[in-house]
């Protein structure tokens, strides 16, 4: 089957869960639910789900059982969206061609919005752990990607970080920023299945610096509509757009060197590579 | 045992094991972890792991195996307070005589510090389920307290919520933003220890309503150093000083009838009880 509809296919069947998870969140205040299902389904290329359910299906995983760690994954995402694009980060005022969330219910809302969405999450992990072992690990391995020693510190590096920031600085906030959120998902599919999840890892780990370096590319040619980044620290400001186009092509190679050993077939990630890299083509 | 003794015996041993779990926290960058301490290691009663750490005591379990669950507690009682403070909120400059987090660090270092608070406790109730079902189910109890169909809920209404709500949307603010937290760590102690969990609930939720009252009539003396809530919908703003008295004294009478029909010796937490109730006296 082709990419691009297999693609779709995962993305419709997440799309889909995720909609029914919304429409089972009658919350008091209405505001509460609003807020976090306004930004929750506004769309996007859902990757890390994607990456979720196919790399659970590519090891032979019944990926339809695990819809709720899905939308757990997307929940914490979408969670670290809302609260990056407030006035006192990114402050942000559009978030894929939509008001962002702080615009459209002010700040506080969104603030909790976000707060739902991560506390929403961790009852959703809470529930899965209770199905044994290897969902407890899993959801572990998410609580770790996003907590202090994952995202949200790659989240305060950002914040603290100036463009004259060096190499070391800049890894260190790809790594954790946005790798572990990449990568999270594909481990804990290998750690459901029973195999691979460190190869997994690896590989997340990678695709994940290649996801961050399109997306400081993205910035720089000015493609998502953002304008630039000027006065941030990104692969672009440190090493120029030449080397960064550069780095990402190497980064892709290495993906799909990792993937070529995997005992599995990864074909279907191997595509989402190709996505990756192709963004600003 | 005086009960202000054993008061301080319970807070101190859980101030010498939140001290140890934050010397364990090496963030990076240091910012993250400074602004979570300077919030969690501000001093205050400790009530909620008090509530819980005694409550373990009285039904016979071992407490002293349970930091991790108290530290959790705090955590996620702390991250509220800091996200509550921030000038989209409640917009509070001090909190327990000190700079709120916001005021000191940035508003954006103070929200990635509550975010890094909640966070950190769903790691460590994550780690505690792997214990077994109890340990699960107990953290499953204190997420659904913190979470959207409990405090984040409540947050949510008080943001919302004028001074001329009624009666029904205070009562559903003040068990959902002060009560479920109140109740969670007496109820996880119920489940802990195998028994009398949903007594526990129901004493705790009168204490929770009763902590909340105490807590508008401090603010309506301006007992807490913050001044008056005008605009706010408090018990005081809705029936008035005398009625809310009553109102508090009522609640303290029904807290102690539940006490007196439980199966353990209450008598610290009758002393609980009174400590709340006494407050602005």
């Amino acid at each position: 089957m082709n990419f691009s509809v297999r693609y779709e296919l995962y993305r419709a069947f997440f799309e889909r869960a995720l909609t029914e998870a919304c429409e089972g969140m009658r919350l008091r205040p209405p505001i509460l639910a609003e807020s976090m299902k306004y930004s929750l389904l506004s769309g996007g290329k859902r990757i890390r789900p994607v990456l979720f359910l196919s790399a659970l299906d590519a090891l032979g995983a019944d990926y339809a059982k695990e819809t709720p760690l899905a939308v757990a994954i997307e929940c914490i995402h979408t969670y670290s969206l809302i609260h990056d694009d407030l006035p006192a980060m990114d402050n942000d005022d559009y978030r894929r061609g939509r008001l962002s969330n702080h615009k459209m219910f002010g700040e506080g809302n969104a603030i909790l919005a976000g707060d739902g969405l991560l506390s929403y999450a961790f009852d959703l992990l809470l529930k899965e752990a209770s199905r044994g072992e290897r969902h407890l690990k899993a959801a572990q391995e998410l609580s770790a990607a996003a907590g202090v020693a994952g995202m949200v510190a790659g989240q305060s590096a950002d914040l603290c970080a100036t463009a004259s920031g060096d190499a070391e600085t800049l890894a260190f906030i790809h790594a954790n920023k946005t790798g572990r959120m990449i990568a999270a998902p594909l481990v804990m599919a290998g750690i459901l299945a029973g195999r691979q999840a460190e190869e997994l890892r690896a590989f997340g780990e990678k695709l994940g610096l290649l996801f961050q370096i399109t997306d400081d590319l993205l910035d720089a040619h000015g493609a998502d509509g953002k304008g630039n980044e000027e006065g941030k620290l990104t692969a672009v400001s440190l090493f120029g757009l030449e080397s960064a186009e550069r780095l990402a092509d190497d980064l892709a190679a290495e993906c799909a060197d990792i993937l070529k050993r995997m005992e599995f077939d990864a074909a279907f990630l191997q595509g989402v590579v190709g996505l990756v890299r192709g963004r600003n083509s």
